[in-house]
């Protein structure tokens, strides 16, 4: 299977993703609810730390829980990990092997925390540990880029929000609603969009360095599109929160300097449009714009159509789809290896 | 005051500190055991995010406190912050007026939440809306980078951390104690290298992108270094946990690139260090290492000597010094403006 034929299977595994886990998402919701959950430790690497990101929001904002990054140095080379008490300790992981992520569970369990993985492999360590395993069954994933098991973390994380919102006699109305039912074929229709895409990534066939901008839900989807870059193109790509970018980074923006920007409507819209327009108009800079906005859209030298038609705590999980297409026919475009980018193997395992 | 008499000030602005703070730290740890807090939730942009890490990893290792950053968005655009009971909710900001980090503050003291500004101008906004204020006292800081009030901010957080570690009794001899105390002599001595480290930093005048690695307690020295090198130089910095740079960033690295890392003595030195022998070996990487350590400083091609002699829990404090002379010298190089980098102000108000 490779990186293009993943990319294309997104919206089949969603749909299995939605069909399959709905069972075992209630009874994660049940846990949590039985458990006085009064916050959430995430411990998380590459692609799968960016569905952290997506989870702090998204439990932060519809679920009123404050989300925590895990530093797992501080369980493994430092081992003196902090308290636990109170916490449920999430492990995301695609393969389930990386020790370090682990080691958090285990520090959790060890606690009497509450632990969770999501995970595309049930019968990982990372499983093993965990009292309860949200399997995103993506089925196997080939290249080395992350693509579908990304979306389908996402997934997992949008649907566990849904069976926490409101009480449990709401839970099977919230699973089966049909913004989550819709997610499949919005992903399908992103995908149709191939050759528009494919033209509008060989203008940055030349680029060294960049930024990758966002806001709010939006941020994991830039992390997530600047780690792809990375891997896949070895452009230095790095991800900003636009209020970030304001304080320092934003030196950086002169004539030409290319910056990505994510745009979709939504709360965030209006701020990150006046920085982005600021930054046509003073700096000059070289932007490129993914919106469903027309407006947006319009701003930027460059313009990748995100899908729309889906509230906004819903949106990354199909604006991600767009943005690795691009970013695969720019490696194509670069003469990259898009299987097996450099020096990287499917399974990192660190400590 | 311009930046380099600004980085001279240290060593004074950190003994005034020492000096002048010990009985309002000492008032902040006894609120914090008196009100049951389990937890802390830390708002900061730029410089006084990278005093939010080193407190992630400080607070968490040495005083069993789980760090959460906040993400200010959901505070102000998308008005639903989560629930913060049992939280200590810190805001670190120079000027103290950011009004989204003011807002995470408001939102704690609504919820009932103990809350802490560390502020360079107890007048400020933030502190208005604190119940405790820690005042860097680092004087006015008129560069736009800010040097000496980033060290100031992790200095108020050792302290802070030295007067949680052990009971109440103990915490006289914990302030007073001998490393704390070095402080200021180690950046002094750090400051009196200035030669070797200006011509260190001339190798890089052609640089236009890196990466910056560190891990553990080093990570917060290495995202610092790499705000300063892009607020100042314009190069695109990216800063890596090495655990992280592992999980897919790697890629990027080939003949040549320039990987800029902080590899002080401590428990990730082995780890790090296995690291960066691989990417010079398999990568031929252009390697500048930032180290107390002979063997470590002898692995890159270009070295800048840290102080050395603080246990690794104090160590971020001296070691930001002598990277930002390094700065400061390849910006001059470079012919930048080190005193008013394009494009920004010294109070960035973000929303």
């Amino acid at each position: 299977m490779s990186l293009r034929e993943e990319i294309g299977e997104q919206p089949a595994v969603l749909a299995h993703l939605l069909r399959t886990q709905e069972e075992t998402v209630r009874e994660v919701a049940r846990a949590v609810r039985g458990r006085a959950v009064h916050w959430v430790l995430i411990a998380a690497r590459g692609s799968s730390d960016h569905a952290a990101l997506y989870a702090q929001y998204l439990w932060g904002s519809r679920n009123g829980l404050p989300v925590a990054m895990a530093t797992p140095s501080l369980y493994t080379l430092y081992e003196s990990p902090p308290r636990l008490q109170g916490a449920l300790v999430v492990g995301i992981s695609q393969s389930g092997q990386s020790p370090d992520i682990v080691r958090v569970l285990a520090e959790g369990r060890k606690q009497g925390a509450l632990t969770l993985a999501i995970t595309n492999d049930p019968r990982s360590a990372l499983a093993a540990e965990a009292c309860l395993v949200l399997d995103t069954g993506a089925g196997p994933e080939l290249a080395i880029a992350a693509t579908k098991t990304y979306s389908s973390q996402l997934l997992a994380v949008a649907m566990l929000s849904a069976a926490l919102t409101g009480d449990e006699g709401q839970v099977a109305a919230a699973l089966g609603s049909e913004p989550l039912r819709q997610i499949p074929a919005l992903v399908e229709s992103a995908l149709a969009d191939e050759a528009a895409i494919a033209q509008a990534a060989r203008h940055y066939e030349a680029m060294a360095r960049c930024v990758v901008l966002g806001r709010g839900y939006h941020y994991a989807t830039a992390s997530e599109w600047a780690l792809k870059l990375e891997e896949l193109t070895y452009v230095v790509a790095e991800a900003y929160s636009t209020a970030d970018f304001r304080h320092g980074p934003v030196a950086m923006a002169s004539s030409g300097f290319p910056v990505l920007a994510v745009v979709p409507g939504g709360a965030a819209y209006a701020d990150v449009m006046a920085l982005l327009a600021a930054l046509v108009a003073e700096r000059d800079v070289d932007l490129l714009v993914a919106s469903d906005r027309d407006e947006a859209l319009a701003l930027g030298s460059t313009a990748v159509r995100l899908p729309g038609g889906l509230p906004e705590w819903l949106a990354p999980i199909v604006n991600i789809v767009p943005l690795q297409l691009w970013t695969y026919h720019l490696a194509l475009a670069m003469g990259r290896d898009t299987e097996a980018p450099r020096g990287l193997s499917k399974v990192t395992r660190t400590w």
